[in-house]
């Protein structure tokens, strides 16, 4: 249905569009709000990129004040940052004040220090004390994720009391499908889920239906270890700690299927050798941004290719006198470098999702030896045959091409799976050891074994 | 924490070993017994690897009726396979019977006919019929995922009578916290969420209550479809509806982590040239299922890399009479490589999360001719430097690969971000065009730029 729903959604922004050119407000904010939440939020920052800010603003002002909240929540942060700037200081204070605590949190890290000032000036000290704490934790920490709204829960009480007070305070919860029990010291004592809850008499405890026993995260630890704990339990909400054990806030699963792509994506940036210094989008980074991403690793990558050209400058008279053999060199470092790319790619994402461990590094080496043996007796027979009957090169040459291949393969996949699993054990991340660098470290090598044996096998 | 509890388990597989390998059955089932289910699997799994299947199938069969069904649930597919070949017939359909809908699919697609045969005689000619239509569901399809376990209340319900039939049949339902509202024709017509039933009064009906304008997907919507709309929304379920819009089943956010991690790693698999056979995880491939996943793609891009050694067979007057050109050949070919890379990566990334579409075209064209302008520029200047002070070569020379450089990365970044486009725009997968397809379409003109530039500035 996805198709169906899109096509129809941007025929709704065109419609908008020129209803707000002809500065029909009344019928634009009708057509809007046939829509949910989110394709609302979505419809505006259309409209947004295809009018202007203005006109914009003015329509996001025109919904209703519960949907526009939750609109707010789904826009992108420049976007929120560029209504908040646009928009009068009542109108901010009431947004933040309605949006969930992580949201708000989210938008006041973005936003200009004298802002935030001004909207810190108007929050109680409590709150003050509590937004401070939020916006301290580190990116990327399970902190920077968390809510501190959630339900809680006396033991003593029974189940028809834990859904009344549910019901009294459900609405202001990021979640009520997990319920949370703190003893006096605010240490959490156990969890219960409100399917438990339903399911059960009035009048039992919530003592007896508790779960002591729970999953847990620190306040500080990385945002991959949360998305695996939650891969790992399937939970839809999980409850943080600070040092002492003391419950701090909850994180839900919504917030983690966000998580699990940015942390794909830092990993594939990374196999590509691209510094994942911004989580600003492809189009919204600045030239200069992109450029100090990408250089350092070119940078680097290109002394090692440095070296590959040195190690030839050796064996010039070589060349010289067998000059076919340099049409030769793009195969056979090509080769290399695709094969050992193969090898490297599936082992850091055998790592990555826990299917590989550092204990199984003998049994991937004999596996990969017997595969690049396997693949690389096929592609040698291939080109034997290429060399002679096309090239019609000598059969010592095809010979030297071919040996050269098998021994780049094998070579190249042993190191391209071995890398990774040597930077995992010296604490290095393993995406590092991606194409690029796998590719430059065979190029080397496929030089120095495509020569020798030109040496030996055509004796200069 | 997840590393407290990591070394805690490891320590828990040694005692279980020790105490089987003593026939301490109780004990070992003690130990155990101390976990959650989701850990329960785990310890067994690290069992049945440093043991044997026997002495695990035991302990199994030792665990309390309810918790062996939930640990099974949690096990990998062939370990599920090597228990169910190793109990008793009875106690497969006590499993069988007891596990959720989705995940009892799942293991009779990976049964042998005969004993889904023997299963399937003795379910209802009903229970058949369903059993049937979930396992001829293509894979990766919603049909494949979803679960006809879900809660079912009709719109003159009032909200009481709805919580009286939800803790009636809440235990049995794969979610409580998503209600479905169907006709009489099973249309899906309304959701209303168990959040909204707790915090409503007992007599509100649900006609009320429900929203009708709900999200939904098609039984042969592929999984990406599926997890890419709850990312979007942020649901903790989805319904899933046939071609006549009758609501067949529903599709939980649990089932969906997976998945998630699942596209990625095809995404990232395809990127490196590895074709995606197979669900089975690196070490449970046989060489003969890498190999077929590896070959195919290392042959197609060999005839690419053999064209490119025959443009190089044209230079070779050229080559024969400047053989230092040969030296700077694997430079000039690897860092094109390396930087078209870098921008097909960034480019499918950007397509495969949402954040560039096929109308950015020319946003992304105008970005990548700036910022490899800039790379190129300055690595050209550095590889100046290093041909005059350190080659000691000539200033043609030098100026030579320093061209080549520059217009190499601006042509690989370009063509490195418009072929995983072009691929889209065609309905090709743009994972295809990544590092494998771009290095050695770059390499191709690489040799080309250089060896013309070089002919042009030479005067050869």
């Amino acid at each position: 249905m996805e198709n169906e729903r899109e096509k129809l959604m941007e025929e709704t922004v065109e419609l908008v569009v020129s209803l707000l050119e002809e500065k029909k407000y009344a019928a634009a904010r009708a057509e809007l709000l046939k829509y949910n939440e989110v394709d609302i939020s979505e419809l505006l920052s259309s409209v947004m990129e295809k009018l202007d800010l203005e006109r914009a603003v003015i329509l996001f002002r025109t919904l209703p004040k519960d949907v526009s909240v939750e609109v707010f929540s789904y826009l992108d942060i420049d976007e929120q940052v560029a209504i908040i700037n646009a928009i009068t200081d009542k109108e901010i204070q009431f947004i933040l004040d309605e949006l969930a605590f992580d949201d708000m949190i989210d938008v006041l890290e973005e936003l200009p220090a004298n802002i935030v000032d001004k909207i810190l000036a108007k929050a109680t000290k409590e709150e003050r004390k509590q937004i401070n704490t939020f916006l301290n934790y580190p990116d990327n920490s399970a902190g920077s994720l968390m809510t501190p709204d959630y339900i809680e829960l006396k033991e003593n009480m029974n189940v028809g009391e834990a859904l009344a007070h549910i019901k009294a305070v459900g609405m202001d919860s990021e979640t009520v499908y997990t319920c949370y029990v703190k003893d006096h010291g605010r240490t959490l004592k156990g969890i219960v889920s409100l399917r438990t809850l339903v399911v059960t008499d009035d009048t039992v405890p919530i003592r007896e239906l508790m779960h002591t026993d729970f999953v847990y995260v620190n306040v500080y630890d990385d945002q991959e270890e949360v998305s695996n704990t939650f891969k790992k339990y399937g939970f839809l909400a999980i409850p943080v700690v600070d040092k002492e054990h003391r419950l701090v806030g909850i994180i839900t699963v919504d917030d983690i299927l966000d998580i699990i792509d940015e942390e794909n994506t830092e990993d594939i940036e990374r196999m590509a050798g691209v510094i994942d210094s911004t989580d600003k989008e492809y189009l919204d980074q600045s030239v200069f941004q992109h450029v100090r991403a990408r250089f350092p690793w070119l940078l680097f990558l290109m002394v090692s290719l440095m070296v590959t050209g040195m190690i030839i400058t050796r064996f010039e008279i070589l060349l010289s006198q067998v000059i076919c053999l340099v049409s030769y060199l793009p195969l056979i470092m090509g080769t290399g470098g695709n094969s050992g790319s193969q090898s490297a790619t599936l082992v850091i994402r055998g790592m990555a999702v826990g299917e590989i461990e550092l204990r199984d590094a003998l049994k991937v080496i004999w596996k990969e030896i017997r595969i690049s043996f396997i693949i690389g007796v096929g592609l040698s027979i291939l080109n034997f045959a290429k060399i002679i009957f096309l090239d019609h090169e000598s059969a010592a040459v095809a010979l030297t091409v071919c040996l050269a291949i098998l021994a780049v393969i094998m070579l190249a996949k042993t190191i391209g799976s071995m890398l990774p699993m040597l930077a995992k054990r010296m604490g290095i991340d393993p995406a590092l050891m991606a194409s690029p660098m796998i590719a430059s470290t065979t190029d080397m090598i496929s030089v120095i074994t495509y020569f020798a044996l030109a040496s030996l096998i055509l004796g200069i």
